[in-house]
């Protein structure tokens, strides 16, 4: 049973990182993972939220939010109904954890970072797009820090490790990685992995969407999700050495 | 290093399922993971929502909420904030998606059952315990429904696994079963594992609190979890059997 | 024509209250009537709002809510709806009037207490045994305020008097003591009485819900609901003794 | 101690009842006690809210509000808020219970009535002045119908009684009808009364602001509110008459 | 094609501008154009919001809000809906421009006012009538706080122009001046002008609202327009007089 | 007085329209004024809201945002506050008159269109280069529902006209055309100018934001503005040539 877009079940979709794709943060990154495309920015502001002053650490933060047609039909805007919807939060949580794991915060200082990840157009995945970009423009908003000299560590140890994201699945009871929409629809197990560049685990989040699964399951999914996590590493560094 | 309250790392706390609590709702539970103290009601009501009309599906959903004083410290009303806080609706989404991998929806027929999970105290696993508890008060609730011929399938066929829950952590090195809040603040590593009876798995989530972790450990944990869920499973049937 | 559960006129349901219900508050009690059962639990904080800084004097104030299942069909939580309801402000804003009643606020100096009451379980009446039951709470947390010396006036001058509330109406022409739901539902004239221990009035609400009603019939009402007040205050002593 | 105004304890601030004071509503009048002065608004429209449909019976509502410069200090308004207070809410609902019991819903036949009383300049007595000009506007609208023969019942049998409401307290001691701004702040007990043409009692919500009361400061206050009902009896009666 | 209440087409509506029509406010006029009817509030607080303290600079800023009776159907209140709509944010904003216009915030020194424009009964151009009326309104205010010696500047120098606002539109072909509802619900195209005293443009909106409009058009609408103001400014010369 | 890019004061920003810029709406631009960044997609759904059924009439309505960081500094998402600012409902009122003018209702039959214009990066002019971004979207869509012969009317009577705006202002005394954010922020007076591509008006909106202004001055913005839209309907023609 092939792929809809002809893929090998452990082969990613082509991941473009566009940096500076705007001019006012601080990083700003568009990410793709094929048809899903995701505007990450970085906003940099000096000090932190009052119940943080003083402490001598810093303070990064996410939001996710989708553009009401970035999906194959149109959804009603969060602002406009009044509320942010459970998993908006859910993933705007995932993705302040999963930075604030590869950032010292003693060595930022009283500054925050604001990472925001619009999804600009969705085809699965917009959640580990969102986490693997905003990496790359929260490396660039420290960056930003760094020439300003208003990091309170060195700024190799702000960024002591990279962290990347990637979704992978079980569809026709075969293991694949980073599944578009159409798979994720017809996934009988959906998961989730945050890994750092030397494949510790960050984040695992699997759900059985229309089935449970085994042990055995569970590990192939695993495997597959830290071999994709290594690959978005390289992406990453790629990206960065520009 | 021993636990807080003298466990061994692969313990479970006392737990109890009291059922029967409360005299309206058509399943209610109260149970109690040690100081947890959660009540699980289980409300039916016929048909299902409108865009679920004529298909032959029941529906299943949950809400989870904390007292304001279940705590060591007072948090403020959802309810006076004006709106549910991410976290909150994690966890009834997580609730609702875990319950509905036991039960058989259209064996259900167009019935809708809400499960509300009220935590009256808090010593860390609410979640989990609410899992747990809010199974039994599910299967009182479709016993009720079976009682009144009002099921589309068999009754036998419309619970056809049982689901249970337990945290599992990293604690000063050492991988715990069932952490209690003081454990939980110092977990490196947190996970909440949901299975069913035969050991399968129907939701994963860990975290890296405070650090990341290798795969030998998230196996490690992974292994307690089920350890758990089946001594709960067990509890879970006993209390039935009553 | 007997009362439903086959008490006289002017017998009020069986009362009973738990202390310490709960481990983490500062006073804990579970309030029944019947089967009306309420968790009261009073929470101390150092300290008063901003604008009450310096004045010397504390702050008490109540919250009332009800569990979704607490009554025979389930209600929208009204943290979903984004909104507290009229009736549920009107009922924390009579528990919060009637407990300051009993309070000397000069002499609990600087510090703030919060009472929640919340219904488990509804059956009639659950308003005045919040009340009822909050002046057992209130009492504990003062006592541990003054455990801990800090309370600006002497212990016994804090709480200067009792206070208890309980339902009367009128339900088939006849005045009777503590309404249960289905008298409750019935009565032509519903009336809220909360007295002090030596039988002064501190709140009189009374409706004429399917009709009006004469002076003659108000002061049966009012005669039944100073009894009923006067036996709560016993009851609550009796609990303080233990 | 003589009143603020020079009024003896027995004695009314001047009442007008201005009818027709708007162009639109089926029924408006400008309430004023003084300088207390109250738009209430009576508007109709055919038909019953959807759960209402086909009982045969009317429906009668009730909004009250203040301008936010109705008072000495201006007040942020509700909608910008957000949110519609308990004060609000809870005036709201005495007027309109208040109301709904000199109507004869099924006289009314399937219309609705919504009263809106707005607050223009505020001196004490607030929500009595509401109640008592909402009649007469509620008696317009019920005119408007009748001409138009979209009535269920005879015209007379629709209204079957008049009512009308008056603050009392007790102010240095002495029990005094109508309070104004000054008494109602300086006011030990507040109570409200809402009465019958003839009399007889449609609610009661008396408070003991600053202290207690006893059964014979009860008594005295609810003389004087069946007094001051009385004469805005006759002045409802008046003003209808021309 | 005659006027629907027989005016010429350059011919504004009788126009009243009550002062002190309320006790509390420092400013406070009824507006009358024709049947349209706003009451226009100025509060006056010492100090100004936040991010403006120590700047020397004043703060004026409106609200408008429409009761909801004032129209010929009756509206649900922005309270209850719990958001303040479009239109009404966009007249408030208006309202606050455009009298900003004419104050000079430096001589105010720093003092808020707040201009509350509460429509009592509409007939088209609410609008304009408040700008109108909150004019005089701020100006009672401003010689509130000269009698008290709190101005920052010379009293004559805090309110250094007028201004005044009317609607004019094309209906029927016809260049018309104040429209009442009836020509504002048929005007093909529809203008606002705010004008100071000497003529000069503060504010200028012109929508088509059912078709396009050329540029003669336009210069006949604002022709019109300025002929308006002039007429109002003198109007509001002569009640400051009184 | 040079300009801050070098641009004569009647020159536009360069201007791009870039179509099927996403994959999933039925009409989607991205429209560049200089650095401003607008996405604009127009989103199909048969039929049209409740109110408007069965009237033969289709609807358009539209929605302006920001992303939070797509300006200097950042601001707060509306959907965390829970509420749609002032600036921001006027601005989507303003977009959707703008395109209902070019749309023949009727010809569109019952069929609805949403236009959503997110501002992806803000240099000024967002709403003008929304309203004509959004033209192009608009077209594509309609042409859309032609390909389906889902219109009532023949294709090229839907879209009567084209729209484009633009805004204008006096910075340093001086008429300018199409200001960016630095003159906007400089601007005495600043004027939103939407046009037919035959030259008529659509909308024009003035405002004298630090000062006021002269007929002379109007006039003189008047002109420009009309040449900018001239010079944008062009290249909406050329963009829907190719």
């Amino acid at each position: 049973m092939a792929r809809p877009d002809g893929r090998q079940p452990d082969e990613l979709r082509p991941v473009t990182l566009t940096r500076q794709w705007s001019v006012h943060p601080e990083g700003s990154v568009l990410v793709e993972f094929g048809q899903t495309r995701v505007l990450c920015t970085a906003s940099v502001t000096e000090g932190v939220p009052r119940w943080r002053k003083g402490s001598g650490l810093g303070w990064v933060t996410a939001e996710y939010s989708m553009l009401p047609r970035a999906t194959t039909t149109r959804s009603d805007r969060e602002s406009v109904k009044g509320r942010v919807g459970g998993r908006t939060q859910e993933i705007s949580r995932l993705i302040g954890r999963s930075l604030r794991a590869c950032i010292d915060l003693k060595a930022l200082g009283e500054n925050s970072i604001v990472l925001d990840c619009d999804v600009l157009q969705a085809d699965g995945g917009t959640r580990t797009a969102s986490i693997t970009g905003a990496y790359v423009a929260l490396h660039d908003a420290v960056g930003w820090l760094a020439e300003r000299k208003a990091l309170a560590g060195k700024p190799a140890s702000v960024m002591h490790r990279s962290v990347a994201a990637v979704s992978v699945g079980i569809v026709d009871g075969e293991p694949r990685l980073d599944l578009n929409y159409l798979e994720d629809v017809a996934a009988e197990v959906d998961m989730n992995i945050v890994c750092t560049g030397t494949s510790d685990f960050v984040e695992v989040q699997g759900t059985g969407e229309a089935n449970v699964f085994g042990r055995d399951q569970l590990d192939a999914l695993l495997d597959l999700g830290v071999l994709g996590c290594v690959e978005l590493a390289d992406a990453q560094r790629k990206a960065l050495a520009e």
